[in-house]
């Protein structure tokens, strides 16, 4: 086992100098945050939401060492009494949250903190990072099982992603939302995800010739699948099905080929009827390379006859829209809403909650944002549940098989229309409670005259 | 202090089948692989080398726990024997390596190892994915540094890079290329890198007023950054005046304003207007908010007075280019040099050294890649250098201060027609030794003649 460093620290610096300013002044009301995404990236209709367990782990453990203490002291801006303070917080708020495997649209919060001012707002960027990055790579993979069409598709992106905590969260984050394995052997283990791989172009590279490399393979590891591009993919098929007539009379199957470079969908019927021809129907072939949930639909559309497919970089790093801007932003405090009217940037205020209302099959129908502390609507099911009291779990954390089988059973009642890989228009109906529309409009208002007293003054002599 | 698991997993699940495959053959030869970039991002001209020194770390640690092969057993497809020679694996091999720091083309040697074949195949997932991502990084940094002309600019990504460890490694990597900072604290805690931040929108929104803000804050952090734009950036502009002003005769100073949203270049203008017909010419401006090289590039161009940047999620998730398709590949073992010929994805034989010619000034002029066994060419400067030999490292690991002082140099001797932030043609040039050349021509054949027999016995008739 090797450590890794305190998390505490995990912060964006402001996070620490406005606490400190909080401190001098005392300024320690409870306060609530609320995390969303302004809008969806790039070809979006929904996202799956992800992350959570990460974010409910950091929150039960955070706390300063004296490391980290004698860090922040040698930068030489913070009081003595700030860190002795700081080295006794601990994170004592309430959490509510749509659970992981959860769908959301733009504009609804996915997770609200309410707790002591500076408690609420140190914990952003960790929250942000783990929520953005785990829903980017969940919402990627929602797409890339679309795509498939109820073919299998796996996670072969480690060697891509953005390093290490990236590799481990992309394959539980691909599996959450249908991938049916990976290639990360960690992740299996950490995440009880099922491992998938055999051989790389090397392997064949090290013998003599790739019949030897087929023949040795399959025998130890009957039922396995072959890589048939080190040379060239036709010849390579013949030699696949060489290897499966030669060692059948030892019980040994081939279970499939691999294609990973060139035209796929060409290839794949070309290997197709050498595997028929040579009397292997049963061989089945599986594609990798340079594949997303665009080619998947292109090459599916071609009529391929591919029975599976390894997605990599473009999984692990959602490629076409590699971030996910979720803010996470202050809603309410003891003075009340709060919001902020900076151009492009404008946030909805007080404590929300999200229903979701459903239609005929239970088919999702549109969702209402509304006050938190309205009274709930009839019939809309609420997506925020409180998953943590006083800095504690109300919960235990959930099986990732429980909340893989929730982002399946979601994904079947969300509208056919939004299971396009481009955006449509218009998008999922998200609305606003009355309430909450006449709010943002008084504490705009608000705002506005205590900030543009020009603008008020001249207001004021109409 | 929280742990994390062993690394060894870390692996996709076909190094393990490989390797219990050629454990069972009894294939443990000496072999060679080599990382490199087959062709350059978009609109990258060249790549900032960076991930060494995890590599570094992780090779001279790499060990399966008892754990970690418990978790293997449970697999069901390893034999016993393998399992417990797996055990006793330690990495024994040579590394030859680009410094950190270094420039970089396609289609060079970035990093060589030369192992037994076992392990030289098992390290392959982490070396990629810790190269690919820090040197992508690293190279988009680079760019970020061009596009400020000599203007700071600092990395603020970690709410949106992809998880804990690429937020520390991001900031490391931007740092290396010329960033003076980062916003993120642990990163500054580990790396020893500068860490710079002041307030947030939510600061602004505790308080009555924006002014209240101000006051309170430049109090207690003297000469520090005021954010203007949570309500309107020109009255946050005088707001930000009148606190200056009013703290003048405490002799407590403003350093600076920070924009963040709207038209930055048209806004930094007014902004300086109004700061310096209120007296404060020395007040300095900083912007931050969806930058990257591109939009830096514009405003400078349309002469903003900004003075120093704040770059985030482009930055830390290279936003435009958001993967580096980095490979590593068996170029020889005990039977000599050995080629793999898949479409589009050919690669070069042997043991490679890259030598680098400069002209006038230090001026890089071309490159030549040869094989490590040539006698070197007088002139060129060798970019590889033996960083680890029989699994210890030959070298102490380097201050970061030293890499970020090669990367600076070595981007100063770049040819001024490669820090166009689009491709240029013809791309710098990388030639091939003749010895390699003639190499490159005999394997191919050779290895076509093995693997295509219909091919060579017709070619055999004529």
């Amino acid at each position: 086992m090797i450590e890794t460093p305190s998390r505490a620290l995990f912060t964006d610096l402001y996070e620490l100098t406005m606490a400190a300013s909080y401190f001098a002044a005392g300024m320690d009301d409870t306060a609530t945050f609320e995390l969303f995404i302004r809008e969806l990236p790039r070809n979006r209709n929904f996202l799956v939401v992800a992350g959570l367990e990460d974010v409910l782990d950091y929150l039960e453990g955070l706390r300063f060492t004296a490391d980290d203490l004698d860090y922040l002291r040698s930068l030489g801006s913070f009081r003595n009494d700030f860190l002795e303070w700081l080295e006794t917080l601990r994170f004592t708020g309430d959490v509510w949250a749509m659970p992981e495997g959860e769908i959301a649209f733009a504009e609804e919060p996915l997770l609200r903190v309410t707790a002591p001012r500076i408690q609420a707002q140190l914990v952003e960027t960790f929250l942000l990072n783990a929520v953005n990055f785990q829903t980017l790579i969940a919402t990627k993979a929602a797409r890339v099982a679309i795509a498939c069409q109820g073919r299998r598709f796996v996670d072969f992106s480690p060697r891509r992603d953005h390093g290490f905590d990236a590799a481990l969260k992309a394959a539980r984050a691909a599996y959450i939302a249908g991938a049916a394995g990976t290639s990360n052997v960690l992740a299996g283990k950490l995440y009880g995800i099922p491992v998938v791989g055999t051989m790389a172009h090397s392997y064949v590279m090290s013998f003599e010739t790739e019949l030897a490399a087929f023949r040795r393979f399959a025998r130890d590891f009957p039922g396995t699948t072959l890589l048939i591009d080190t040379y060239d993919t036709l010849e390579g098929a013949r030699h696949a099905a060489a290897v499966a007539r030669e060692l059948a009379a030892e019980g040994i199957t081939v279970g499939a080929v691999r294609l990973d470079s060139g035209d796929l969908a060409q290839l794949a019927k070309e290997v197709r009827r050498i595997l028929d021809e040579a009397g292997f129907p049963n061989i089945r072939i599986f594609a990798s390379g340079d594949l997303d949930e665009y080619r998947i639909e292109a090459i599916l559309a071609a009529d391929a006859p591919i029975d599976a497919f390894g997605v990599g970089t473009q999984l692990g790093t959602s490629g076409d829209a590699p971030w996910l801007g979720g803010v996470y932003k202050l809603v309410e405090d003891a003075r009340g809403p709060r919001v902020k009217l900076a151009e492009r940037k404008a946030t909805a205020p007080g404590a929300k909650q999200v229903y979701r209302f459903s239609g005929a099959g239970g088919v999702f129908e549109f969702d209402m944002v509304a006050l938190a502390g309205e009274r709930s609507p009839l019939e809309g099911r609420p997506l925020l549940r409180q998953v943590m009291e006083h800095g504690r779990r109300t919960l235990p954390p959930e099986p990732l098989t429980r909340i893989r089988e929730r982002c399946l059973a979601n994904l079947d009642r969300l509208p056919a229309r939004l299971k396009s890989l481009e955006t449509v228009s218009p998008p999922y109906p998200v609305r606003h409670s009355a309430e909450l529309e006449r709010l943002l409009a008084r504490t705009r208002e608000q705002v506005a005259a205590a900030n543009w007293p020009t603008a008020a003054r001249s207001g004021d002599a109409t």
